[in-house]
């Protein structure tokens, strides 16, 4: 085994530095994902790795150092790094010695095939915190949603931030792009999906609305919520109930729910 | 009116630096809020106001300039800072040119009042993560919660991610810290309300209990959980069902999801 790299002028650390930037992330076609955990996920789940990089010295868990073993034995790129080194790349307060770059593919250009039964999505409009992404992306996968749609500009699914905040479920929900509302409203008619939208003064709150249909759960951005016309657009605007001196939920806290409160009535139903 | 400080040495500067450590909030028995919205709720609330920091040329909203006007008119004092020392001060990616050091005396010494009825509470047990319980909070204030338990050493509700994510609604939550698991089953036994505990492998899904009593909502550390013996230490264990390849919830996701279905429950009985 060579020595392992110590110095952050390497051409590995460079480009790993460098991919932090969304804008080379789309160029290479791959994300950095870090820890056992959402590596294995993403391994199981069928996407391809590019790169390990492990700091022997870091890595704790026996199955982690397993896992790696097997990847270098499958022809997978195993580079190792000095602890040091590797610390100073981590985004995690206990750094856990493995990274990996996974190849991301396109995966986002052509939507999931159309699932059957009383299917449920969560669309997010121009949502800009990775870490909420990460949540809401959790959270689908958690309650079995079919998709989450994300429409217009929003915070990078594959986004360090995100891939942490969504354990690794970004690997397992399939996720899908739209331009804009107008592309989600075709969208979900194709699907046969309702488009249910949350809004303060609502008629009715979740609670007393029948979700045995197929939705699209909308959610606009952190700061601006939805606007009228997307509003207007929607086949039913509910209200989440809502007291004290709040005036909203944080955003991944409304989506989960939304996606609680659906998936409880179909088991209620069945 | 005076200039603006623009000097990072002035003593008022020094000492809102100083104020993000939790061991100077505690000395001085005060807190640091950015934005019109949570100061507003923290003086609506009761709660007094040592300082206002102001940097006029950031103040977008004229409420917030009437805010600021009518505060030095009840003779809080007002202290003005250049837009640019102000920016290096704020943690929001816009400024919103407004801070105020808020005294919080040590309201958390005493619990509150025993609220009638059937009242809901959340236990935290060595939440570690200043967003979660900001957003915890938030959640709680939401759903008209009587209070939030802060069990053993965690998140300082007094930290500005804390008061961040929690819009402010720190200030209107009754907080109480209690030392140990233990504390928190005398305390629950003194309030006639259950302690209900979530698990993987539990019996009933959350949606299967009936959430009629009192009850206390009891949730981990987000690296640990809940030990052995304070599971066996609770009146109910409930689990949140999950499918997919989740493992589990993000810990504001798990508190949300039970503070909704209690509040759902009572508002279907009534």
């Amino acid at each position: 085994m060579t020595d392992p790299i110590s110095s952050a002028g390497n051409p590995l650390v460079k480009r790993l530095r460098r991919l932090a930037q969304r804008r080379h992330r789309q160029a290479e076609q791959v994300c950095v994902v870090e820890g056992i955990q959402p590596i294995r996920q993403a391994h199981e789940a069928g996407w391809g790795i590019d790169t390990l990089v492990v700091a022997d010295a870091l890595v704790r868990a026996d199955s982690a150092h397993a896992f790696v073993d097997l990847a270098e034995r499958d022809g997978v790129r195993v580079v190792r790094l000095t602890a040091e080194l590797f610390t100073r790349l981590s985004e995690r307060d206990g750094p856990t010695g493995l990274l990996a770059i996974v190849r991301t593919g396109d995966r986002s250009a052509s939507p999931p095939d159309r699932p059957a039964g009383a299917a449920t999505w969560v669309a997010v409009d121009r949502l800009g915190n990775p870490g909420n992404l990460g949540t809401i992306l959790r959270t689908a996968d958690a309650t079995g949603a079919a998709g989450v749609l994300l429409v217009g500009p929003t915070a990078d699914p594959w986004d360090r931030a995100t891939i942490r905040a969504s354990m690794g479920a970004v690997f397992s929900v399939p996720v899908t792009r739209l331009d804009d509302l107008a592309a989600l409203r075709s969208w979900a008619r194709e699907q046969d999906a309702q488009l249910v939208t949350t809004a303060a003064r609502a008629e009715h709150t979740l609670w007393d609305v029948d979700f045995a249909e197929r939705v699209v759960l909308v959610l606009g951005s952190e700061q601006e919520g939805l606007d009228d016309d997307s509003l207007a657009e929607a086949d039913l605007a509910v209200s989440i109930p809502m007291t004290g001196t709040a005036e909203s939920l944080n955003l991944a806290q409304a989506a989960t729910v939304l996606m609680y409160e659906v998936w409880r009535q179909r088991v209620a139903a069945d």
